[in-house]
Protein backbone atom coordinates (compact mmCIF):
# COMPACT_ATOMS: atom_id res chain seq x y z
CA UNK A 1 0.00 0.00 0.00
CA UNK A 2 2.63 2.21 0.66
CA UNK A 3 3.39 3.33 -2.97
CA UNK A 4 -0.30 4.75 -3.25
CA UNK A 5 0.04 6.69 -0.42
CA UNK A 6 1.16 10.10 -0.88
CA UNK A 7 3.93 9.57 1.84
CA UNK A 8 5.57 7.87 4.69
CA UNK A 9 3.30 6.10 7.57
CA UNK A 10 5.56 7.23 10.12
CA UNK A 11 4.10 5.51 13.27
CA UNK A 12 3.01 2.14 11.15
CA UNK A 13 6.79 2.08 10.63
CA UNK A 14 7.61 2.31 14.17
CA UNK A 15 5.50 -0.41 15.35
CA UNK A 16 6.08 -2.22 12.14
CA UNK A 17 3.14 -2.91 10.59
CA UNK A 18 2.30 -5.26 7.79
CA UNK A 19 -0.33 -5.32 5.47
CA UNK A 20 -1.77 -8.16 3.93
CA UNK A 21 -4.33 -7.36 2.02
CA UNK A 22 -6.34 -4.01 0.87
CA UNK A 23 -9.24 -4.81 -0.77
CA UNK A 24 -12.36 -2.69 -0.70
CA UNK A 25 -14.11 -4.56 1.30
CA UNK A 26 -11.72 -5.55 3.65
CA UNK A 27 -7.73 -4.49 4.93
CA UNK A 28 -5.72 -7.24 6.75
CA UNK A 29 -2.24 -5.91 8.80
CA UNK A 30 -0.54 -7.57 11.44
CA UNK A 31 2.66 -6.47 13.13
CA UNK A 32 5.32 -9.18 15.70
CA UNK A 33 4.91 -8.64 19.21
CA UNK A 34 8.58 -7.19 20.45
CA UNK A 35 9.64 -5.19 23.03
CA UNK A 36 9.05 -2.12 21.17
CA UNK A 37 5.61 -2.69 21.64
CA UNK A 38 5.10 -3.88 24.85
CA UNK A 39 3.79 -2.12 28.07
CA UNK A 40 5.40 -2.50 31.39
CA UNK A 41 4.01 -5.62 32.27
CA UNK A 42 4.58 -7.41 29.23
CA UNK A 43 1.84 -7.14 27.46
CA UNK A 44 1.00 -5.22 24.01
CA UNK A 45 0.36 -1.76 24.54
CA UNK A 46 -3.08 -0.38 23.99
CA UNK A 47 -2.03 2.43 21.96
CA UNK A 48 -0.70 0.06 19.38
CA UNK A 49 -4.62 -1.44 18.44
CA UNK A 50 -5.55 2.39 18.03
CA UNK A 51 -2.42 3.29 15.79
CA UNK A 52 -3.10 0.37 13.70
CA UNK A 53 -6.82 0.67 13.17
CA UNK A 54 -5.79 4.30 12.65
CA UNK A 55 -3.43 3.86 9.69
CA UNK A 56 -5.41 0.79 8.42
CA UNK A 57 -9.08 2.46 8.21
CA UNK A 58 -7.59 6.05 7.24
CA UNK A 59 -5.28 4.91 4.45
CA UNK A 60 -8.10 2.58 3.02
CA UNK A 61 -10.74 5.32 2.85
CA UNK A 62 -8.31 7.71 1.24
CA UNK A 63 -7.66 5.04 -1.63
CA UNK A 64 -11.68 4.79 -1.81
CA UNK A 65 -12.29 8.79 -2.29
CA UNK A 66 -8.85 9.89 -3.17
CA UNK A 67 -10.41 9.97 -7.19
CA UNK A 68 -13.09 12.42 -6.38
CA UNK A 69 -10.67 15.21 -4.97
CA UNK A 70 -11.27 14.11 -1.17
CA UNK A 71 -9.06 13.95 1.68
CA UNK A 72 -9.39 11.30 4.44
CA UNK A 73 -8.85 12.29 8.58
CA UNK A 74 -9.25 10.33 11.49
CA UNK A 75 -12.26 11.81 13.46
CA UNK A 76 -12.55 8.97 16.47
CA UNK A 77 -11.21 5.79 17.36
CA UNK A 78 -12.67 3.79 19.95
CA UNK A 79 -10.95 1.13 21.09
CA UNK A 80 -12.83 -1.53 23.82
CA UNK A 81 -9.12 -3.85 24.84
CA UNK A 82 -10.65 -7.67 25.48
CA UNK A 83 -7.78 -9.92 25.73
CA UNK A 84 -4.17 -9.42 26.49
CA UNK A 85 -1.44 -10.39 23.57
CA UNK A 86 2.09 -10.93 25.17
CA UNK A 87 3.58 -12.79 22.20
CA UNK A 88 3.34 -14.01 18.55
CA UNK A 89 1.25 -11.57 16.22
CA UNK A 90 -1.44 -8.75 16.46
CA UNK A 91 -3.08 -9.31 13.36
CA UNK A 92 -5.85 -6.76 12.34
CA UNK A 93 -8.98 -7.25 9.96
CA UNK A 94 -10.68 -4.22 9.24
CA UNK A 95 -14.13 -3.92 7.13
CA UNK A 96 -16.28 -0.42 5.91
CA UNK A 97 -19.76 -0.66 7.65
CA UNK A 98 -20.59 3.00 6.46
CA UNK A 99 -19.03 4.94 3.15
CA UNK A 100 -20.90 8.18 3.37
CA UNK A 101 -20.33 11.45 1.69
CA UNK A 102 -18.69 12.98 5.04
CA UNK A 103 -17.92 9.90 6.94
CA UNK A 104 -16.43 6.72 6.40
CA UNK A 105 -17.26 3.95 9.33
CA UNK A 106 -15.17 0.87 10.65
CA UNK A 107 -14.87 -2.15 12.11
CA UNK A 108 -11.77 -2.96 13.36
CA UNK A 109 -11.13 -6.99 15.16
CA UNK A 110 -7.74 -7.30 16.45
CA UNK A 111 -6.96 -11.14 17.37
CA UNK A 112 -3.87 -13.17 18.17
CA UNK A 113 -2.29 -15.92 16.28
CA UNK A 114 -4.47 -18.54 17.96
CA UNK A 115 -7.42 -16.62 16.85
CA UNK A 116 -8.96 -15.44 19.90
CA UNK A 117 -10.66 -11.77 19.72
CA UNK A 118 -8.27 -9.21 21.94
CA UNK A 119 -9.68 -5.89 20.98
CA UNK A 120 -12.51 -3.75 18.50
CA UNK A 121 -11.69 -1.05 17.59
CA UNK A 122 -14.33 1.60 15.50
CA UNK A 123 -13.02 4.07 13.38
CA UNK A 124 -15.21 7.34 11.94
CA UNK A 125 -12.78 8.91 9.19
CA UNK A 126 -13.71 11.90 8.21
CA UNK A 127 -13.98 12.95 4.15
CA UNK A 128 -13.40 16.20 2.80
CA UNK A 129 -12.59 18.18 -0.25
CA UNK A 130 -8.65 18.10 -0.78
CA UNK A 131 -8.12 21.98 0.60
CA UNK B 1 7.78 7.93 36.40
CA UNK B 2 10.30 4.89 34.97
CA UNK B 3 12.24 3.86 37.67
CA UNK B 4 8.69 3.53 39.36
CA UNK B 5 7.14 0.94 36.84
CA UNK B 6 8.13 -1.86 36.75
CA UNK B 7 9.68 -2.26 33.06
CA UNK B 8 9.83 -0.38 30.17
CA UNK B 9 7.45 1.28 27.92
CA UNK B 10 8.62 0.53 24.79
CA UNK B 11 5.69 2.33 22.31
CA UNK B 12 6.23 5.18 25.26
CA UNK B 13 9.89 5.26 23.90
CA UNK B 14 9.53 4.77 20.51
CA UNK B 15 7.08 8.19 19.75
CA UNK B 16 9.57 10.06 22.38
CA UNK B 17 7.40 10.23 25.09
CA UNK B 18 8.29 12.93 27.98
CA UNK B 19 6.82 12.63 31.53
CA UNK B 20 6.42 16.73 32.87
CA UNK B 21 4.52 15.86 36.08
CA UNK B 22 2.83 12.73 37.43
CA UNK B 23 0.76 14.29 40.78
CA UNK B 24 -2.30 12.90 41.54
CA UNK B 25 -4.84 15.59 40.39
CA UNK B 26 -3.03 15.56 36.42
CA UNK B 27 -0.36 13.93 34.66
CA UNK B 28 1.48 16.06 32.21
CA UNK B 29 3.57 14.83 29.02
CA UNK B 30 4.61 15.67 25.55
CA UNK B 31 6.66 14.77 22.56
CA UNK B 32 8.29 16.66 19.55
CA UNK B 33 6.62 16.13 16.34
CA UNK B 34 9.33 14.63 13.81
CA UNK B 35 8.45 12.38 10.66
CA UNK B 36 8.29 9.32 12.87
CA UNK B 37 5.09 9.94 14.17
CA UNK B 38 3.57 11.77 11.25
CA UNK B 39 1.33 10.13 8.54
CA UNK B 40 1.02 9.96 5.09
CA UNK B 41 0.20 13.69 5.09
CA UNK B 42 2.02 15.05 7.63
CA UNK B 43 -0.07 15.66 10.45
CA UNK B 44 0.65 13.36 13.82
CA UNK B 45 -1.04 10.16 13.42
CA UNK B 46 -3.96 9.77 15.50
CA UNK B 47 -2.51 6.70 17.16
CA UNK B 48 -0.23 9.14 18.58
CA UNK B 49 -2.60 10.42 21.21
CA UNK B 50 -4.48 7.50 21.93
CA UNK B 51 -1.10 5.92 22.76
CA UNK B 52 0.36 8.77 25.24
CA UNK B 53 -3.32 8.51 27.15
CA UNK B 54 -2.93 4.65 27.14
CA UNK B 55 0.43 5.06 28.92
CA UNK B 56 -0.57 8.16 30.91
CA UNK B 57 -3.16 6.93 32.51
CA UNK B 58 -2.32 3.60 32.68
CA UNK B 59 0.97 4.62 34.54
CA UNK B 60 -0.82 6.91 36.76
CA UNK B 61 -3.88 4.35 37.28
CA UNK B 62 -0.87 1.92 38.46
CA UNK B 63 0.81 4.37 41.07
CA UNK B 64 -2.48 4.67 42.38
CA UNK B 65 -3.56 1.16 43.53
CA UNK B 66 -0.14 -0.79 43.96
CA UNK B 67 0.09 -0.45 47.01
CA UNK B 68 -3.18 -2.04 47.46
CA UNK B 69 -1.94 -5.03 45.69
CA UNK B 70 -3.70 -4.14 42.75
CA UNK B 71 -2.61 -3.98 38.48
CA UNK B 72 -3.89 -1.31 36.19
CA UNK B 73 -4.99 -2.61 32.66
CA UNK B 74 -6.28 -0.26 29.91
CA UNK B 75 -10.35 -1.51 29.02
CA UNK B 76 -11.29 1.14 26.48
CA UNK B 77 -9.55 4.04 24.83
CA UNK B 78 -11.88 6.62 22.64
CA UNK B 79 -10.04 9.09 21.30
CA UNK B 80 -11.79 12.43 19.09
CA UNK B 81 -9.83 14.27 16.62
CA UNK B 82 -10.18 18.05 16.46
CA UNK B 83 -7.54 19.73 14.83
CA UNK B 84 -4.51 18.18 13.16
CA UNK B 85 -1.21 18.90 14.61
CA UNK B 86 1.96 19.34 11.88
CA UNK B 87 4.84 20.29 14.43
CA UNK B 88 6.03 21.75 17.32
CA UNK B 89 5.02 19.01 20.44
CA UNK B 90 2.09 17.41 21.45
CA UNK B 91 0.74 18.12 24.66
CA UNK B 92 -1.04 16.12 26.92
CA UNK B 93 -2.96 16.90 29.95
CA UNK B 94 -4.57 13.62 32.01
CA UNK B 95 -7.09 14.08 35.09
CA UNK B 96 -8.71 11.98 36.74
CA UNK B 97 -12.54 11.98 36.93
CA UNK B 98 -13.37 8.52 38.92
CA UNK B 99 -11.20 6.55 40.94
CA UNK B 100 -13.18 3.74 41.95
CA UNK B 101 -12.71 0.04 43.15
CA UNK B 102 -12.79 -1.97 40.00
CA UNK B 103 -12.03 1.15 37.03
CA UNK B 104 -10.64 4.49 37.14
CA UNK B 105 -12.12 6.83 33.98
CA UNK B 106 -9.48 9.61 32.79
CA UNK B 107 -9.85 12.73 30.71
CA UNK B 108 -7.02 13.47 28.55
CA UNK B 109 -6.89 17.07 26.70
CA UNK B 110 -4.21 17.28 23.40
CA UNK B 111 -2.90 20.88 22.95
CA UNK B 112 -0.37 22.03 20.77
CA UNK B 113 2.14 24.47 21.59
CA UNK B 114 -0.54 27.31 20.68
CA UNK B 115 -2.73 25.35 23.23
CA UNK B 116 -5.31 24.84 20.97
CA UNK B 117 -7.10 21.63 22.10
CA UNK B 118 -6.71 18.72 19.33
CA UNK B 119 -7.79 15.84 20.92
CA UNK B 120 -9.86 14.55 23.34
CA UNK B 121 -9.34 11.45 24.89
CA UNK B 122 -11.54 9.31 27.40
CA UNK B 123 -9.55 6.45 28.55
CA UNK B 124 -11.30 3.40 31.24
CA UNK B 125 -8.68 1.72 33.39
CA UNK B 126 -9.61 -1.57 34.77
CA UNK B 127 -8.11 -1.92 38.05
CA UNK B 128 -8.11 -6.10 39.16
CA UNK B 129 -6.02 -7.95 41.81
CA UNK B 130 -2.52 -9.08 40.58
CA UNK B 131 -2.50 -12.66 39.69
CA UNK C 1 -38.57 -11.57 28.46
CA UNK C 2 -40.26 -9.43 30.94
CA UNK C 3 -41.26 -12.33 32.95
CA UNK C 4 -37.40 -13.59 33.63
CA UNK C 5 -36.19 -10.33 34.34
CA UNK C 6 -36.61 -8.88 38.22
CA UNK C 7 -38.67 -5.72 37.62
CA UNK C 8 -40.23 -3.36 34.98
CA UNK C 9 -37.67 -1.85 31.99
CA UNK C 10 -39.70 1.74 32.57
CA UNK C 11 -37.79 3.76 29.33
CA UNK C 12 -37.88 0.54 27.55
CA UNK C 13 -41.88 0.26 27.99
CA UNK C 14 -41.75 4.39 27.15
CA UNK C 15 -40.39 3.91 23.80
CA UNK C 16 -42.49 0.75 23.54
CA UNK C 17 -39.46 -1.46 22.73
CA UNK C 18 -40.57 -5.27 22.09
CA UNK C 19 -38.74 -8.39 22.21
CA UNK C 20 -38.45 -10.41 19.24
CA UNK C 21 -35.76 -12.89 20.04
CA UNK C 22 -33.75 -13.60 23.02
CA UNK C 23 -31.34 -16.38 22.39
CA UNK C 24 -27.44 -16.55 23.36
CA UNK C 25 -26.24 -15.89 20.60
CA UNK C 26 -28.44 -12.77 19.10
CA UNK C 27 -30.60 -10.28 20.80
CA UNK C 28 -33.55 -9.10 18.15
CA UNK C 29 -35.71 -6.18 19.08
CA UNK C 30 -37.73 -3.16 17.67
CA UNK C 31 -40.38 -0.66 18.35
CA UNK C 32 -42.22 1.73 16.18
CA UNK C 33 -41.78 5.10 15.28
CA UNK C 34 -44.14 7.64 16.67
CA UNK C 35 -43.86 11.32 17.65
CA UNK C 36 -43.01 10.24 21.10
CA UNK C 37 -39.39 9.65 19.87
CA UNK C 38 -38.99 12.02 17.17
CA UNK C 39 -36.73 14.81 17.73
CA UNK C 40 -37.53 18.24 16.74
CA UNK C 41 -37.24 18.29 13.07
CA UNK C 42 -39.37 14.45 12.94
CA UNK C 43 -35.95 12.08 13.20
CA UNK C 44 -35.81 9.16 15.35
CA UNK C 45 -33.84 10.84 18.76
CA UNK C 46 -30.63 9.27 18.73
CA UNK C 47 -31.20 8.59 22.47
CA UNK C 48 -33.66 5.69 21.20
CA UNK C 49 -30.61 3.52 19.86
CA UNK C 50 -28.51 4.21 22.70
CA UNK C 51 -31.25 3.53 24.86
CA UNK C 52 -32.42 0.02 23.36
CA UNK C 53 -29.18 -1.35 23.48
CA UNK C 54 -28.74 -0.25 26.78
CA UNK C 55 -32.26 -2.50 27.59
CA UNK C 56 -31.44 -5.50 25.49
CA UNK C 57 -27.63 -5.82 26.35
CA UNK C 58 -27.99 -5.38 30.01
CA UNK C 59 -31.12 -8.17 30.37
CA UNK C 60 -29.23 -10.30 28.18
CA UNK C 61 -26.07 -10.50 30.07
CA UNK C 62 -28.10 -10.55 33.53
CA UNK C 63 -29.81 -13.47 31.66
CA UNK C 64 -26.16 -15.16 30.94
CA UNK C 65 -24.38 -14.27 34.46
CA UNK C 66 -27.33 -14.72 37.25
CA UNK C 67 -26.97 -18.55 37.48
CA UNK C 68 -23.68 -17.47 38.91
CA UNK C 69 -25.32 -14.71 41.58
CA UNK C 70 -23.96 -11.98 39.36
CA UNK C 71 -25.37 -8.50 38.34
CA UNK C 72 -25.03 -6.84 35.44
CA UNK C 73 -24.79 -2.70 35.09
CA UNK C 74 -23.79 -1.44 32.07
CA UNK C 75 -20.45 0.68 32.14
CA UNK C 76 -19.79 2.06 28.46
CA UNK C 77 -22.30 2.84 25.22
CA UNK C 78 -20.82 3.83 22.66
CA UNK C 79 -23.51 4.76 19.82
CA UNK C 80 -22.31 5.87 16.44
CA UNK C 81 -25.07 7.24 14.32
CA UNK C 82 -25.32 6.84 10.42
CA UNK C 83 -28.47 7.26 8.72
CA UNK C 84 -31.68 8.97 9.98
CA UNK C 85 -35.05 6.77 10.56
CA UNK C 86 -38.04 8.86 10.26
CA UNK C 87 -40.88 6.30 9.74
CA UNK C 88 -41.55 2.57 10.34
CA UNK C 89 -39.87 0.46 12.76
CA UNK C 90 -36.54 1.01 14.71
CA UNK C 91 -35.15 -2.68 14.28
CA UNK C 92 -31.89 -3.72 16.40
CA UNK C 93 -30.06 -7.06 16.63
CA UNK C 94 -27.65 -7.50 19.14
CA UNK C 95 -24.73 -10.08 19.58
CA UNK C 96 -22.23 -10.67 21.97
CA UNK C 97 -18.89 -10.02 21.23
CA UNK C 98 -17.05 -11.10 24.73
CA UNK C 99 -18.47 -12.85 27.37
CA UNK C 100 -16.13 -12.11 30.33
CA UNK C 101 -15.97 -13.02 33.91
CA UNK C 102 -16.05 -9.03 34.68
CA UNK C 103 -17.30 -7.83 31.30
CA UNK C 104 -19.85 -8.62 28.19
CA UNK C 105 -19.27 -6.52 25.07
CA UNK C 106 -21.94 -6.44 22.89
CA UNK C 107 -22.22 -5.03 19.15
CA UNK C 108 -25.64 -3.78 18.38
CA UNK C 109 -27.00 -2.90 14.65
CA UNK C 110 -29.80 -0.54 13.85
CA UNK C 111 -31.92 -0.96 11.08
CA UNK C 112 -34.54 0.28 9.25
CA UNK C 113 -37.54 -1.31 7.65
CA UNK C 114 -35.27 -1.66 4.16
CA UNK C 115 -32.41 -3.15 6.05
CA UNK C 116 -30.06 -0.19 5.45
CA UNK C 117 -27.85 0.45 8.68
CA UNK C 118 -29.05 3.15 10.42
CA UNK C 119 -26.52 3.19 13.81
CA UNK C 120 -23.97 1.19 15.40
CA UNK C 121 -23.65 0.43 19.20
CA UNK C 122 -21.19 -0.83 21.55
CA UNK C 123 -21.97 -1.62 24.78
CA UNK C 124 -19.93 -2.96 27.68
CA UNK C 125 -21.40 -4.54 30.78
CA UNK C 126 -19.74 -4.96 33.92
CA UNK C 127 -20.56 -8.06 35.35
CA UNK C 128 -20.18 -7.88 39.54
CA UNK C 129 -21.54 -10.38 42.32
CA UNK C 130 -24.96 -9.62 43.45
CA UNK C 131 -24.47 -7.51 47.17
CA UNK D 1 -36.27 25.89 24.68
CA UNK D 2 -39.08 24.79 23.20
CA UNK D 3 -39.98 27.87 21.49
CA UNK D 4 -36.96 28.20 19.71
CA UNK D 5 -36.74 24.42 18.36
CA UNK D 6 -38.73 23.88 15.43
CA UNK D 7 -40.62 21.28 16.67
CA UNK D 8 -41.44 19.16 19.87
CA UNK D 9 -38.72 16.84 21.33
CA UNK D 10 -40.56 13.87 22.18
CA UNK D 11 -38.14 11.15 24.06
CA UNK D 12 -37.15 14.74 26.03
CA UNK D 13 -41.08 15.45 26.85
CA UNK D 14 -41.27 11.10 27.73
CA UNK D 15 -38.46 11.70 30.13
CA UNK D 16 -39.50 14.72 31.34
CA UNK D 17 -36.26 16.36 30.44
CA UNK D 18 -36.83 20.24 32.09
CA UNK D 19 -33.86 23.05 31.09
CA UNK D 20 -32.21 25.26 33.46
CA UNK D 21 -30.05 27.23 31.33
CA UNK D 22 -29.11 27.47 27.56
CA UNK D 23 -26.26 29.65 27.50
CA UNK D 24 -23.48 29.02 24.85
CA UNK D 25 -20.79 28.31 27.39
CA UNK D 26 -23.05 25.97 29.14
CA UNK D 27 -26.40 24.04 29.38
CA UNK D 28 -28.01 22.75 32.30
CA UNK D 29 -31.24 20.84 32.54
CA UNK D 30 -32.31 18.13 34.98
CA UNK D 31 -35.34 15.45 35.59
CA UNK D 32 -36.92 13.84 38.56
CA UNK D 33 -36.59 10.23 38.80
CA UNK D 34 -39.29 8.27 38.63
CA UNK D 35 -40.11 4.54 37.56
CA UNK D 36 -40.52 5.81 33.72
CA UNK D 37 -36.54 5.79 33.83
CA UNK D 38 -35.80 3.21 36.09
CA UNK D 39 -34.58 -0.06 34.50
CA UNK D 40 -35.57 -3.36 36.37
CA UNK D 41 -33.37 -3.30 39.30
CA UNK D 42 -34.61 0.51 40.31
CA UNK D 43 -31.43 2.52 38.69
CA UNK D 44 -32.22 5.21 36.70
CA UNK D 45 -31.70 3.51 32.34
CA UNK D 46 -28.27 4.02 31.03
CA UNK D 47 -29.96 5.00 27.95
CA UNK D 48 -32.00 8.46 29.89
CA UNK D 49 -28.06 10.05 30.28
CA UNK D 50 -27.43 9.41 26.74
CA UNK D 51 -31.13 11.22 25.93
CA UNK D 52 -30.41 13.81 27.84
CA UNK D 53 -27.09 14.47 26.03
CA UNK D 54 -28.47 13.81 23.10
CA UNK D 55 -30.95 16.24 23.05
CA UNK D 56 -29.33 19.05 24.94
CA UNK D 57 -25.96 18.96 22.69
CA UNK D 58 -28.08 18.31 19.35
CA UNK D 59 -30.61 21.39 20.38
CA UNK D 60 -27.66 23.67 21.23
CA UNK D 61 -25.66 22.59 18.76
CA UNK D 62 -28.32 24.25 16.24
CA UNK D 63 -28.93 26.98 17.87
CA UNK D 64 -25.30 27.77 17.61
CA UNK D 65 -25.61 27.23 14.23
CA UNK D 66 -29.17 28.04 12.27
CA UNK D 67 -28.60 31.38 11.55
CA UNK D 68 -26.02 31.01 9.14
CA UNK D 69 -28.32 28.11 7.36
CA UNK D 70 -26.90 24.99 8.96
CA UNK D 71 -28.64 22.04 10.81
CA UNK D 72 -27.17 20.14 13.59
CA UNK D 73 -27.46 16.34 13.74
CA UNK D 74 -25.62 13.54 16.37
CA UNK D 75 -23.13 12.08 15.03
CA UNK D 76 -21.73 9.84 18.41
CA UNK D 77 -22.62 9.90 21.66
CA UNK D 78 -20.40 8.00 24.00
CA UNK D 79 -21.65 7.42 27.71
CA UNK D 80 -19.52 5.81 30.71
CA UNK D 81 -21.27 4.70 33.80
CA UNK D 82 -19.55 5.71 36.63
CA UNK D 83 -22.16 5.46 39.84
CA UNK D 84 -25.97 4.92 39.68
CA UNK D 85 -28.71 7.01 40.35
CA UNK D 86 -31.58 5.62 42.02
CA UNK D 87 -33.87 9.06 42.96
CA UNK D 88 -33.93 12.64 43.17
CA UNK D 89 -33.00 14.20 39.96
CA UNK D 90 -31.03 13.29 36.80
CA UNK D 91 -28.64 16.72 36.85
CA UNK D 92 -26.95 17.53 33.63
CA UNK D 93 -24.44 19.99 32.30
CA UNK D 94 -23.38 20.15 29.23
CA UNK D 95 -20.11 22.45 27.77
CA UNK D 96 -18.96 22.87 24.02
CA UNK D 97 -15.22 22.06 23.59
CA UNK D 98 -15.42 22.53 20.21
CA UNK D 99 -16.90 24.57 17.62
CA UNK D 100 -16.24 23.66 14.11
CA UNK D 101 -17.44 24.26 10.50
CA UNK D 102 -18.62 20.63 10.14
CA UNK D 103 -18.75 19.38 13.82
CA UNK D 104 -18.95 20.34 17.62
CA UNK D 105 -17.90 18.67 19.95
CA UNK D 106 -19.51 18.23 23.57
CA UNK D 107 -18.80 17.11 26.81
CA UNK D 108 -21.87 16.39 29.53
CA UNK D 109 -21.58 15.43 33.45
CA UNK D 110 -23.84 13.77 34.50
CA UNK D 111 -24.77 14.38 38.60
CA UNK D 112 -26.79 13.11 40.93
CA UNK D 113 -28.51 15.87 44.31
CA UNK D 114 -25.22 15.27 46.31
CA UNK D 115 -23.61 16.75 43.34
CA UNK D 116 -21.95 12.97 42.82
CA UNK D 117 -20.11 12.29 39.08
CA UNK D 118 -22.45 9.57 37.78
CA UNK D 119 -21.73 9.54 34.08
CA UNK D 120 -20.00 11.35 31.21
CA UNK D 121 -20.76 11.43 27.79
CA UNK D 122 -19.30 13.30 25.07
CA UNK D 123 -21.14 13.78 22.38
CA UNK D 124 -20.57 14.37 18.56
CA UNK D 125 -22.54 16.56 16.64
CA UNK D 126 -22.44 16.72 12.95
CA UNK D 127 -23.13 20.62 10.96
CA UNK D 128 -24.63 20.07 7.59
CA UNK D 129 -26.01 23.07 5.30
CA UNK D 130 -30.03 22.74 5.18
CA UNK D 131 -31.52 20.26 2.56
Amino acid sequence: MEARTPGRDGLGDLIGLEYLETGPEEVRARLGVTDDIRQPVGLVHGGVFAAMAESMCSAATWLGVREDGMAAMGQSNNATFIRAITEGHVNALARPRHRGRTTWVWDVEITDDDDRLCALVRMTVAVRPVR
